[in-house]
């Protein structure tokens, strides 16, 4: 399939060199690919510039939003947050039009210090807030909630553990829940929570992750829903 | 030990007849207890009047906010989140000075429709409302984060999963870490995430729990934290 995947930050790698590995043809979304490519300094977590990890994948096409998002079947959002409508605007509402976006953004807020707050949460989501911009896309949030690392392979934590979607389309869900099991995740894992004003739970829910990340020193956990045979 | 629960409602039943069963002296606070008592309807999930419930649980003592408060030796916030600030103050500042409160409530909106919202999140949480409000009492948000059968009784969903604790005192943690073993909690089950100010990360939780709530069409599910071997 030919994914576009916006945002070139970790997540965006993670997911970008997942889909490309199983063979994907993957274009990532930067506003200036130049400018992106010669980039020399790490981000603020250390992770190397995008342009170290782009030669260990050559095989992946860099385009500006409008043209990743012009031949793309489907696109995932792996953008910052804070700059993900402003990017898919970039790539056009046309362009996005009738297609299945995989929305992996947080909202997260670092004006007020660490661990992050939410620049929206509680009465509505970015999930919501992105559907809303794009009427005509179908947007399916998923995989926020984890380390990008867990969400491209699952293993990376022992045993079962889940992973939600929330959207208003029932195909792009399928469509996305086929993409999370070409991952590794179990199908009875792969949580349909419904319409996408349910992006609020899994969104607020990061607040717990955050926390957790603190507690446990670690980003490699994620949570198992277990449940009473009733 | 001697023990005050405010609110009858069912989270106050469940943790006052559990805590009376395990040996304590269990005084539940209601505004007006002969109110209380007269009451003859069932609450709008069908739950039996606080009256009905009492006659099977004769040991427990039933008082006003300060009359409990006064004689307790640890508190149980257990009252509706939006009735909970009332409701303290009404147990007396001096009553609570010192003691550990184990706030249990959850900031819920219902003026939206279903699922609810909540009235405090994101820079802030009803935890840390009431340490700030009552700073001499130690407050330690825990079992906020399932439904009331479950915190009581963690065999209710099987095999191992976990509960939070919250608060600025490390002793008072240890003291409500001592009641949850008592209900059945395994230690390492017992996840302590810090200062109050966490308790934005579990009551934000509840949002996810709600939408896992619709989609599992139960309450008797809990999350278990599954990390790597690093």
């Amino acid at each position: 399939m030919r994914i576009a995947v916006f945002g070139t930050g970790p997540v965006g790698q993670a997911l970008a060199g997942k889909l490309a590995e199983l063979g994907h043809e993957v274009t990532v979304g930067t506003r200036d690919p130049e400018a992106t490519l010669a980039r020399t300094e790490s981000d603020y977590l250390g992770n190397p510039p995008f342009g170290v990890w782009r030669e260990a994948h050559p095989e992946l096409g860099l385009a500006r939003p409008v043209d990743a998002a012009a031949g793309a079947e489907l696109a995932v959002n792996a953008t910052n947050g804070a700059g993900s409508l402003e990017m898919l605007e970039l790539a056009g509402r046309d362009n996005l039009a009738g297609k299945v976006l995989m929305d992996v953004a947080n909202p997260l807020d670092f004006s007020q210090g660490l661990p992050p707050s939410f620049f929206v949460s509680n009465t509505d989501s970015l999930g919501e807030q992105i559907q809303r911009a794009f009427p005509d896309t179908k947007v399916v949030k998923a995989l926020n909630t984890m380390n990008c690392e867990v969400m491209v392979d699952p293993a990376k934590v022992p045993g079962e553990h889940d992973v939600f979607v929330c959207g208003e389309d029932a195909d792009a869900k399928r469509q996305v829940a086929e993409l999370l099991q070409s991952f590794g995740w179990p199908t009875e894992r792969i949580r349909d929570l419904g319409g996408i004003s349910s992006a609020r739970g899994t969104e607020m829910y990061v607040a717990l992750w955050l926390r957790l990340w603190g507690a446990l020193d670690s980003g490699y956990f994620n949570i198992a829903v277990v449940r009473a045979d009733v």
